[in-house]
């Protein structure tokens, strides 16, 4: 199966939310699974647009029960190890894709480098080796090249 | 969904990947999600019956590229903690079934039990606190009274 | 620097209390850093031993914090995993000794045992592969043979 | 006992490992344990500064067995989890000092920031709520404000 990492903040503002939540939809209509951190903000868009569309979506879970996760997490990887997650999160991705985010989100970037992860961009933390795209388009763009190569 | 971790050895008899080949069959008619270790002998086996019968198997793998998955596992989450995945793989299911299995199932046991699993054992180490059982048919019983509770 | 791992209930009874608490001293004595988890119960008895003969203690820490050591703990490794931290407990010690114990204790067993370690037990689980032992005599034996050989 | 969390480039330049080295050496007359990754560069510099005025170290290792520490590290705590052991790393220190650095350090700046650490940074990556300085002497204008408060 091929699966996508898609990392952002817990509290995204209306506009990530949009295009997290339209991301999902979009990796779901191509038969990705959609995998992030199961909680809040971009994680809960791209899961609800995930399962709008019919698809797949993996939390790694910071509890040990997964109490945490957003209503649309079909699998819960409970981890019991609080943000010492955030690299089971983009490890765990063929590529990884932020958009937006916080100093969780800024971790998740650096640990997707450190393993040599393909990392597409959007209004996200500026770190040299992330391909930084301006619109959902272009994330897909970026999605559609991972896969043809 | 339903899911349930399957631990055992990575290096099962004949008769010990037999039980969880079947027992992979039988969750995935279930629309059970079959959790594990990713690897081989006990893993393996309740993967490829999943599999056969068109089921959804996820692997906790030890590295951080899932290379040693064996070829039933649909979604391996990449670790990177080695033997420190353990507790990962019986957090992430609702109940556990221990089949056969070395120190590494040991610590998957005490890690259930620490959680409060109700784990099913079969030819597995004797721990208070597990449920023994001696049959494939024993085991479903188990599971099927889980799930209707 | 010599280091033994002590693991244990964190609720002892007293007599393992009483054990632990002399283990600490004498190995304090011999100039051996006692790293356990940093809690309660045996943990806290080997850390207030040691430290009443000089010695130096470590306590690998659930928390981020370590607001949950006990008094008696010089050094605080913050895991932030919870029990997930059990591993690195036995890892960073050259040997290990068990003394009582409940189902976290057993997993921190298994691993050891996993890792290879000497693994030397005081009326704990009974696990093949483990030293049993009947009194704190018969422990320090172990550990001066350990490091003579 | 107060512990200081030094992280930065397995590769450090000469400059940089000038520089930990002389931090090494004045955490260690202050009586403040040096805690890092335990590995090369700018990890076995300040290791090392500190060994030479008999000083503390202590190092949280990749590898279960330590073997890839340095010969300045005192104590090894070792996690078997790769390169997550990076939030530990930060999280048992008091405050951090970067020094230099590539994306494991990125990380653990990171972590140190959403545990709301302070990071004092020189010539690391620019991240917000890092606190930037020049000099060794500011660094250590740094750790004695710390501790002083």
């Amino acid at each position: 199966m091929r699966v996508i990492s898609v990392i952002g903040s817990s509290s995204a503002n209306e506009e990530e939310y949009e295009v997290a939540y339209r991301l999902g939809k979009e990796l779901a209509r191509r038969g990705i699974v959609v995998l992030c951190g199961g909680r809040t903000g971009v994680m809960e868009a791209v899961c609800k647009g995930a399962k709008e569309e019919g698809g797949l979506t993996v939390g790694i879970m910071p509890s040990y029960d997964g109490h945490e996760a957003n209503p649309y997490v079909d699998i819960k990887i409970n981890t019991g190890m609080n943000w010492n997650r955030n690299p089971i999160v983009v490890a765990s991705g063929d590529m990884v894709v932020a958009i937006g985010g916080h100093y969780g989100t800024l971790s998740e970037i650096a640990y997707a480098l450190i393993l040599g992860k393909l990392v597409v961009g959007y209004r996200t933390h500026r770190v040299e080796g992330v391909k930084e795209v301006g619109s959902l388009d272009e994330i897909l763009k970026e999605v559609d090249a991972f896969y043809s190569c």
